[in-house]
This record gives structure tokens, C-alpha cells and sequence, in this order.
């Protein structure tokens, strides 16, 4: 299959980028001396995850208990599902636990603390916990300075449940846009994590995990010392979010929406494409940061972008493309109806999740159909 | 099945509610005197469309070739593809339309109408085609005095195609929020529609269909002289946004995601619960309206609103919760670790969208799963 067989909108992986991105990654985590564990979340794909340990990750990191049950049926046992459980998902993750998957829980408050080592002790089995840390007050988990910290821990000693180490995810990261900042953040990631690992091992608790990272300030990382692991997803393909925080080029961005031109408002200076938001999704995680992309940037059908070209706006199948400048020429003779055209997408993570499939573009132009999981 | 059993996040139906958005819909197009076309781009789903056939709609409207695959599939017939179509995709239409499907597709281009005819001429078919009219400056589709409505209409004059009418949507009607707007701009949509189908007959064209609709337009008409058909997509469930725009009541919204409550960041007066973006959809439509809702309204898991409660920021798997106001109270002890909450969403087709399947609840509290077409 080539390009122009595939039927428009469709989420086409540029697979020389993605192994790019891939290599970059697992050569920074391994020049720190610690061992990578991909988020899946970002591709959930069995192929592309085959493509990340090949090249030397360490178990996988899952936002649903779904991806764990998917990519342990693919074949990977270690696995971290990174949001914090609730007490009716305890029964999936001990079905997943039964079958062989070491899959470790994360906690951050006593409720579920207990709820998790009741259920350990009642069903005869000891879930490996970590506990969550917040080390940059984003969203989730415990400061490392809390008594908190201690009460969990105090917690989870029982036959139900076993203390595997801390976790963080220094998500305020993507809100930075320069080196300094980003290698700022990651050292906070870091030594808030480490001190956490340090304050539950005086306390007497056993703290084997050392768990950090996001894409941003795992890039950015200079010393991981105290770490034994680094955590980062959307990395695989990039995105323009992350292309304005400045961790990588447009041209290391491997996910784009392919799509066609369906028609025009000459006067607007508009072309009507026929992947609205239900194809691009409706991140705008570009409108606050230093470049606004509107629903993406608009590339040729080689991947070579078309610059002051954008997405600006979306219905659910229709996106507008319009020129950011005034157009000096027809917008319908730059880009006439049946035109194939690639949007680079906002953020990799959203865009991905409206597709069933991602059509993998190798570098002689063959495309291949790789499945990728949704739902819950 | 029961509200508790359900693995959360999940997209719920409240079944009363629906037959009461579907009951009003056709009630309203029945008073006007003139047939109804569900735009099942909303569900995506056969049970809910059969629910909408059963009521006294006459066919649909689809905004992909895949829903016209699957509902034909399902047995309905008569078909509406309100996306203009781009040549790459005639062959597709060509296979349902050799299957006997009713399909009719839409152009708004002398480039689209001359790639129709000359397919259908090769192929040995006559397609049905719609001629897309802009009546709201808002999108696609041609202005109903312009000189390009008889350029389309005689390119459409082939053995390949016929003129099957004219198809609009006025769907700047949600940026409105008062009767008076709406009542008008339900009047420029079918005055600016019937008059492009008064043109194309003066010019001798056949122009049998004259279809409009948006949800609000479709509920606020109050004359409809000229119209055969009102289409709209979202009443179905409803959502927050059509409530801002003022055409249904908090409690006529019929969609809703079933969540839990998985921890709380205590000082802040957040709670952490299980729908992030990829259940509630990236979605911010109520951003620039009258009311914020952020990612959506709280409610208990009856349905109850719980007023000044919203889904203030959403990440991938986690949303957060919290009030408008300063909280009097701790925010554990109002949503506990654990708690089942319905949060109300700001688009109920984005958000139906990142389901696989919708759990339908009936007035008994029973709940049963309904499938969802997914993809292109």
C-alpha cells in the first residue's frame, strides 16, 4: 500500500523519525546510567512498543488497566500502571496479577492504601505499591516532605500489599520553554523523588523504585543520580507541543494526520480539508505557548512543511486551512480539491486516540496498518 | 447490570431522557410539516438511530462513508452524506450504492461536481447529489445568489449525476444564546436555502430536496415554507454547550460520564477522579460561552447536579475537581476516595467519541452496552 491508496483521515506514523526518536531517547536515559520505561499511552500500539524495547526499554509504563491487560497478552510482563487506583479496579489488576503480569499500583492517600491492602489480605495475594510523589504541585501525589508519605507507607505494611518504590511525573514541565528552566525542573524532579526514597528508607521502609520522568525533563535531565528509572511518552512521536517547549524539531515530529482537500472559500482565503477535530482531536495544547498552531500545521504530502499554513479551525469532519499571512495567490490553486496534505498535530497523545489504526510509513513509501487499543 | 458494576470512566445514557429529546425533536419538525433526518454523527450507535427511526425519522444523515457502511449495514436505507465528497472517496459510495443503499453526497465545487460526473460516467452510474449552500457565512457551501450555484448545477447535468436538491447548516447558531437570534437565524437558514432551490429551478434545474438543520435552528424554526427535511445531530443527548446556547435544560442532557473519585490534593480543594481528556474529549466549547463549565458539570451518580462543581483541568487519565467558590469543607470527606460521580460534558459528540461503547441506563437503574462505530 502507498500513500495515496489510504482513505483520508488517517494517522500515518513516519517510521524513520519515530526509530530517530527512539534512539535519541534511550541514549540519554542510558548515558545517565538508569534504565527507560516508555509510556505506552502515548502510541498504544503493539508494534511501535516492540520498537521501544528493541531498542533497549525496561518494562512499560500504562495509563489504563486496559493497556496492561493488552500489552501483557503481546507479551510484556513488567509493567507500572501510573494513575492512581481505585478500589473497584482492584479485582482487574489481581485477574492481571494472576496470570503472570508483575504489574505494580500506584497509591498516593491512605483511603487507598488501605483499600488496596484489604483487599491484598482478603484475597491472598501482596500487590507491589508505589506510592506517588508530587514533586512540582501539578496534579497528583504526595509531597515529599508530608507526614502523609509516612501514614501511606505505615499502610501498606501488611501480607496484602509490599512498598515498591516512589513514583513522580513532573508534569509542569510542559509549561517551560527553555533549557535552563527545563534542566531546573528535572533536577526538582529528581531530588524531591529521591528525597522522598530517602525519607521512607530512614523510616524503615524498603524503597527499591526510584520512578521520574516526563518527555521534557527526561531529555533534560544532566544527573540522575538516586534514580533507577525514567518514565516518558509522548517522546515517540513528538508533537508540536512539544516542538514550542523546544525538546525537537518539526522535522523529529513522526505522527501527522493525512487528509484531502474537499474544497474552498476563495474569498476567505479558506481550503476545506476533510479531517476536522474527530481526526485531529480537539488539543489545543498550542493556544498558550509561544507559537499557536491552531488544530496543526499543514505539510506537504512529503512531510516538508508548508510554513504560515495552518489548521485554524475544526468542525468534527471538516478542519479550515488558512494562511496565517495574506495570500498573495488562490488558495484553491495552492490547494486544489483531492490534494493529499500531512497536519502535524498538537499533541501526539490526543491525536493518536481518534483512530482505530496508524498507517506506518516506511522510508521507500510502503505503508503498513498497525492496530492500536482503545476504551477502557 | 448496575450502575456499580460498570468499569469507570464510561459514557452513559440516561434512556428517559433520550426518548424525551427524541419525542420533543420530532414533535417540533412534525408541527412544521416536514420530515426529519437524524444526523447520527452524535451516536454513531444503531440502537440509539433505531430509537430515532421508530419516533418518525425518515433516513439520516452520516459525516463519514464508514457510518453509511455500518448503518446500511443495520438496514437503513435512505442516507445523507452531509460532507463534501472528495474524488478519492467515489469509489466507496459507488459500492454502497451497488449494494442499494439511497446514498446522496454533496459538493459544493465545479472541481467536486466535474469528478462526480466523470466517475459516474465512467462507471456506469448516476449519483444523487446534493449542492452545498452557505446560508451563514460559516464554513463550506456555496452563497445561494453566486454564479457559481448554476456553475456546479451544469456540470451536474451528465448521465453521471443528478441534482438530487440543495443541503445546508447553519451551524453559527451556537454561537447564539437568545430565542429572538435563534428564531432569526432559523429564518435566514431556510429563506437563503429555499431561495438557492428557487434559482436552480428558474434556471431549470430539478431541485427536489431542500434540506437544513442544526440543533438549534431545528428547535427554534417557527416557519418552514419551502423545506422538505430538517436534519440535526446533538439533541439527542444534548450537552453543555446547547445549554449555554439555551435550547435544553441541565436535566435534558442525556449523555454523562460515569467517573471515580481516585484521590485528592487536600489544600488546593481538588479531587482526582478517573476522567481525564480522553474520556471527557479535549473539548472546551463552553470556554467562550456564557457559563464555563472547564471539562464539565459534577454530578451525583444519580444525576443530580452538584451546582458550582466542575471538571476544573483534565490530563490524559486524570480529571480535576473542584468548586467555583471557596470551599467550607474538606474536599475527601464531600467526594471520598472511591466515590461514583456523572459529570455532564461540554460536547456530547466529541465525548460520546472516545467510547467504545456507551452503557445505556433505563428508568429501572438496569444498564445495558451499546456499541459505537469508531474510525473512517
Amino acid at each position: 500500500m502507498n500513500l495515496t491508496d489510504i482513505v483520508t483521515p488517517a494517522a500515518l506514523i513516519d517510521l524513520s523519525r519515530m526509530q530517530h526518536n527512539i534512539d535519541r531517547m534511550q541514549s540519554q536515559i542510558n548515558s545517565l546510567g538508569v534504565s527507560f520505561r516508555p509510556h505506552v499511552k502515548t502510541s498504544k500500539c503493539v508494534e511501535v512498543t516492540a520498537a521501544q524495547i528493541a531498542a533497549g526499554a525496561q518494562g512499560i509504563t500504562v495509563s489504563t488497566l486496559k493497556e496492561a491487560e493488552q500489552f501483557f497478552a503481546a507479551g510484556i510482563i513488567d509493567i507500572v500502571y501510573a494513575v492512581g487506583i481505585v478500589p473497584t479496579k482492584l479485582k482487574q489488576a489481581h485477574a492481571l496479577i494472576s496470570l503472570g503480569c508483575d504489574l505494580k499500583i500506584l497509591t498516593d492517600s491512605v483511603a487507598s492504601a488501605r483499600a488496596i491492602t484489604a483487599y491484598g489480605a482478603a484475597n491472598g495475594l501482596t500487590f507491589k505499591v508505589l506510592i506517588e510523589i508530587d514533586t512540582d504541585d501539578h496534579r497528583s501525589g504526595i509531597k515529599p516532605e508530608s507526614q502523609t508519605l509516612l501514614d501511606v507507607a505505615a499502610e501498606l505494611v501488611s501480607p496484602g500489599a509490599h512498598i515498591a518504590g516512589v513514583l513522580t511525573h513532573a508534569g509542569s514541565s510542559y509549561d517551560l520553554n527553555s533549557p535552563s528552566a527545563l534542566i531546573a525542573m528535572a533536577e526538582q524532579e529528581r531530588s524531591l523523588c529521591v528525597r522522598a526514597a530517602t525519607r521512607l528508607r530512614e523510616a524503615g521502609y524498603a524503597c527499591e523504585i526510584v520512578s521520574v520522568g516526563s518527555t521534557p525533563t527526561a531529555l533534560s535531565a544532566v544527573n540522575l543520580d538516586g534514580v533507577t528509572e525514567v518514565r516518558a511518552g509522548v517522546y515517540i512521536f513528538f508533537d508540536l507541543v512539544m516542538h514550542n517547549v523546544g525538546v525537537c524539531s518539526l522535522d523529529e515530529i513522526a505522527l501527522s494526520v493525512l487528509t484531502t482537500v474537499i474544497g474552498h472559500q476563495e474569498e476567505k482565503g479558506w481550503a476545506i480539508i476533510d479531517a476536522g477535530w474527530m481526526a485531529m482531536s480537539r488539543d489545543r495544547g498550542t493556544q498558550k505557548q509561544i507559537a499557536d498552531y491552531g488544530y496543526g500545521q499543514v505539510c506537504r504530502v512529503d512531510g516538508t512543511p508548508i510554513p504560515g499554513f495552518i489548521v485554524s479551525g475544526a468542525n468534527q469532519e471538516h478542519g479550515i486551512l488558512s494562511s496565517r499571512e495574506a495570500l498573495g495567490t488562490s488558495i484553491s490553486d495552492m490547494f486544489p480539491v483531492g490534494m493529499q496534505l500531512r497536519i502535524l498535530p498538537n499533541h501526539a497523545c490526543a491525536t493518536g486516540a481518534q483512530f482505530p489504526q496508524y498507517q506506518a510509513l516506511d522510508s521507500t513509501g510502503h505503508v503498513e496498518t498497525w492496530e492500536r487499543f482503545y476504551g477502557w
